[in-house]
């Protein structure tokens, strides 16, 4: 199998551009976000007050694009296959590498990804309704409000998997151990009780497939900070584009904390 | 009992002035770190990169002494016993109140205390060796570095305690569930691999007591913050006093991850 390092050097010279599912597995994936110093306080203590949402992995210092803790040496601007540029909360490009947006004043954070705790509870026999049937998990704007910080400020967006009745226990146990990834659930059951009006109509990714017997389990997700950027103004921000990660070479069962 | 506002009144009022040790039984208890906006980004990225010395409970705005997220609306300038006034790394007051220091340019930040944990520890049958023995707990200087943030680098200072060797596994796991008070030791059993040249002189505290059959066993401590503060030169810092901490609205169980 590819090393995470000879993933992220193809992904570097342009030879995969496609969704990172499945690519190094057992490694864990990040999501990105990279604001100007400006925010970058209030973003960090924006995570900090929301650590479900926004599980910090590493944040780069203010101008550097290279990764010391999560990888050897990757660069944050060429080793993800497709990025993602905001401006005023607007998406303007969606380019294969972010050199020349670069500048010395951006600070870059890596953040946990669900996809870590997805290999857990699979590995446990937990289906995953989404992956079986090949799309995208379904993601929806809850009317629970993160705590703000600075000029941050908005809802929480969750993630959903239908869980069969009989391993939701399983499912909560398992996830509350990967606090970096988003751990426990934020929500069992009731999607009206969180603000979701119609399960089937979610507001980020694909519509869920329930079978019998499947409960809805509500996680926090990586979308939040994007969404709360843009939602506050943010001037600038780059992100990864969905389903495009970073990967990282730091193994999913590592973020386990017992 | 009274309840933990109670006691902050009390002690806003002037009427307690020792160590909060043993007040508001079953309530968390908190470090104090109070640094000029200027270099908070550096202390919350550090916190951030070290959450095992520094795991953060709540950092106020910019400016504000009033608790919104771990107290209800205490004042961090007069509801603390005792404060450290530091300068250019200097111990240079220590008063029982800082609103005459305190300035809008501030930004406080409270962070988990192992007294915390200590209950558990107890609760479950686990002597505490300097709790029998009314001292404070031993501290010492490692020669493991903390990962740098800005202006900030230095050791990791551990606090120790003796733990009868049938008991080691069940302190650790106890421990591993209060992430946000210390969480799981850094080091179980041999001193001198982390440093520590002479386990009976501490470099803060009060010497061990070991009983035949103890492992000495090593948490991070709430300490690191303050030592690298000061190590990295910085110029103005106030702190709680050692062992006047500051009681919190929030019950020590409600730190348990699982």
């Amino acid at each position: 199998m590819d090393s995470p390092r000879d993933i992220r050097l193809a992904i570097r010279r342009g030879e995969w551009r496609k969704p990172t599912s499945g690519l190094a597995w057992g490694y864990a994936q990040a999501n990105l976000v990279v604001i100007r110093k400006e925010f970058a306080y209030d973003f960090l203590l924006f995570a900090q007050r929301n650590p479900k949402p926004c599980p910090l992995l590493e944040v780069l210092d203010i101008g550097n694009p290279h990764t010391k803790i999560v990888a050897d040496d990757a660069d944050i601007r060429t080793d993800i296959p497709l990025y993602r540029v905001y401006k005023s909360g607007k998406l303007v490009d969606e380019p294969d590498n972010i050199l020349d947006y670069w500048r010395d004043d951006l600070v870059a954070f890596l953040l946990g990804c669900s996809f870590s705790f997805e290999y857990a509870l699979m590995d446990a026999g937990v289906p995953l309704r989404h992956v079986e049937a090949d799309r995208n998990v379904p993601m929806y704007i809850t009317n629970i409000e993160t705590v703000p910080a600075g000029i941050l400020r908005g809802p929480l967006v969750v993630s959903m998997r239908p869980i069969p009745h009989e391993l939701v226990v399983r499912a909560v146990n398992i996830t509350a151990r990967f606090p970096s990834v988003h751990g426990a659930p934020v929500h069992v059951g009731y999607p009206e009780v969180i603000g979701i009006k119609d399960i089937n109509s979610p507001d980020f990714g694909d519509p869920p497939l329930m079978k019998d017997g499947d409960v809805p389990v509500f996680w926090a997700c990586g979308v939040t900070p994007q969404a709360v950027a843009m939602a506050s103004g943010v001037d600038f921000m780059i992100t990864h584009s969905p389903g495009h990660m970073f990967i990282t070479d730091v193994k999913n069962t590592e973020f386990s904390v017992f």
